[in-house]
C-alpha cells in the first residue's frame, strides 16, 4: 500500500473507501470523513496542495504517452442527484491541464445508442494513452436506472452485470486502470440541495421537475446501487463509496483516488529519444 | 466598443489586437503588452480576476443553453512552435469548468482525413450550444504549413481561403463566434524557449528535432501568415494577433478575448420553465 503524497490524510482513504466483499451501502453513513481529520476550512489547502500535486504527475504521465506509455485512467462517477459529479469535475478535474482530459457526460441514450449493444457508446469514449478519461454516468445507468424504471426485461439487465466485469477487464488488460466512484449522499441532503436550486435564482437551470421522480424511487435506487456494488467491485475494477454529504470531503477523496492510481505508475520524465547535444548545435545555428 | 469589465486593462486589447485592414505582421512589437500598463508580477493578480470573471460568465452561457440558446464560441489557436498555445489552454481555458470546454488538438492529418475536403476533420469539432470549443491549430494549417511546404498544388491552396472564409460565416451565420488568435513571438523568443526544452530533462519531451526543420523556414512562415491576416480577417471572424514574447500578457490578452465575446451576448440566467412552487411543494411532500 502506498502512503498518500498529500501530507493531510490520517489513513489512506483509497483503502478505507474501497468496496470489498460484505460491504453494505446502507451501513455507510452519508456525512462521515473516513481517513480525514480536517474540518472544511482546512480541507481548501488541502485540495489545493492536492492539486498541485496531481496536476504535476498528470504532466508527467501524458509526457509518457509521447514516449511510448500506453496506459490511460478511466474515472467513472455515479450518483444520485445532486451528490456532486460537477463539482468534481470542476473542482478536481479541472485543476488539471484540459489538454489531459477527455471528458464525457452520458445522457438518456439516443435512437442509434439504443440500436446498439449498451457499451457501444461506451467504447467510442474509452480514454486514449495518457489521458484520463471522466465518465459523468457511464454504462452503469444500464443497470442502476434501466433496473428501477424496467427500461429492459430482468434476465436482459441480469447479463450486464457480467458483461461489464468482462468489459471491464478487457479495459484493465489493454492499459487503463478504473478508478469507479459513487458519491454517496443521504435523502435529507438531496431534498436541501434541490430546495436551494429552487430557491435561488442562479439555480433554477440546474432543477428537472424529473429530479423528484426519480428522488421518489430513494430506496429502489440504494438498491440497486447495493446490487451494482455486490457484482461488479472487481479484483481488476473496484468500486469506491464517497460519503459526499460534505462536498468538501468528496473532492478530497476523489482528488486522493487520482493521484493514488498516478503514483502507482511509477512516472518519469521520459528520456530524450533524439541526440540533445547534436540539436543543441543545430538549435545554434538556426 | 464596451469597456473591459476587468478593472486592470488601460485600453481595449480586443480592439488594440484586431487585425484590420493594413495590418502588417511584421511591424508588430512581439515584446509589448498593448493595452496593460502592469507588470508580470501585476499580471497574476489579474489573471485571477480574469479567471472569475470568465467562469461566471461560462457558467451562464452554459446555463442558457439548457434553455435552448443555440450560440457558441470557437477559439482558433494558431503560433509557431513554443508560442504559447498549451499555456493558453492550460492557464486560461483551464480556468473554467471543463464540462463546458470542447477542446481539440489537430495534428497531421491521417490518411482518412486526408480522403476528405480539408474542412472534413474540421466540421466534427465545431463546439454544441453553450461550449466554448478551443482549436489547438486548425483549418489554417492548410494554408501554412501546406503552403510553406508546398503540400498542395499553389491554386489548391489560393482556393482554401475562400472556401474558409465561406465556411466561417457558414458558423457565424449559424450562432458560432469565433476568436481567432495568432500568438506572435520573435525567432530570438522561439530560440530561447526551444532550448530551455533542450537543456532541461523535464522538458525534453516537448522537444522535437522537427520543430528546428520547421524554424529554419521562419521567413516563409510570417509570410505565409500575413496571407492569412490579408485573406481571411473578415468582419464575420477577424483575426487577432496576440504579442506572446510576455507568457502573462499573452494569457491576459486572450482571457479578455472571451470574456468580451461573452459579455456582448448580454447573458442572463435563464428562467425558471416549470412552476417554482408547485415544484416546492412536491420536494417539501417527497
Amino acid at each position: 500500500m502506498t502512503a498518500p503524497t498529500e501530507g493531510f490524510w490520517g489513513d489512506d482513504p483509497s483503502r478505507l473507501l474501497r468496496v470489498d466483499e460484505g460491504f453494505v451501502l446502507a451501513e455507510v453513513d452519508t456525512d462521515s470523513r473516513p481517513g480525514f481529520d480536517g474540518d472544511k476550512r482546512s480541507s481548501e489547502s488541502a485540495l489545493a496542495e492536492g492539486a498541485a500535486i496531481l496536476s504535476k504527475l498528470q504532466e508527467m504521465f501524458f509526457a509518457g504517452s509521447t514516449a511510448g506509455d500506453t496506459r490511460s485512467v478511466l474515472l467513472v462517477l455515479q450518483a444520485m442527484d445532486t451528490a456532486g459529479k460537477g463539482g468534481i469535475v470542476r473542482h478536481v478535474v479541472g485543476a488539471v491541464d484540459p489538454q489531459g482530459i477527455a471528458h464525457y457526460a452520458f445522457k438518456a441514450p439516443t435512437k442509434e445508442e439504443l440500436e446498439h449493444d449498451f457499451l457501444w457508446r461506451i467504447r467510442k469514449r474509452i480514454p486514449g494513452a495518457g489521458k484520463i478519461g471522466v465518465f459523468d454516468r457511464s454504462h452503469y445507468e444500464d443497470v442502476l436506472i434501466a433496473r428501477v424504471r424496467e427500461l429492459a426485461a430482468p434476465d436482459v439487465i441480469d447479463k450486464r452485470y457480467g458483461t461489464i466485469n468482462d468489459f471491464e477487464q478487457e479495459l484493465v488488460d489493454n492499459g487503463t486502470t478504473i478508478v469507479k466512484v459513487m458519491l454517496h449522499i443521504s435523502a435529507e441532503e438531496q431534498k436541501a440541495r434541490l430546495a436551494e436550486r429552487l430557491d435561488r435564482a442562479d439555480k433554477n437551470w440546474k432543477y428537472n421537475p424529473g429530479d423528484v421522480d426519480e428522488r421518489l424511487l430513494w430506496p429502489a435506487y440504494q438498491d440497486a446501487y447495493q446490487l451494482v456494488f455486490d457484482r461488479t467491485s472487481t479484483t481488476a475494477a473496484p468500486w469506491h463509496v464517497v460519503p459526499a454529504d460534505s462536498k468538501w470531503y468528496a473532492r478530497l477523496a476523489v482528488q486522493h483516488l487520482l493521484i493514488d492510481t498516478l503514483q502507482r505508475f511509477g512516472l518519469a520524465w521520459p528520456p530524450a529519444d533524439f541526440d540533445v547535444e547534436a540539436e543543441k548545435m543545430r538549435l545554434a545555428a538556426s
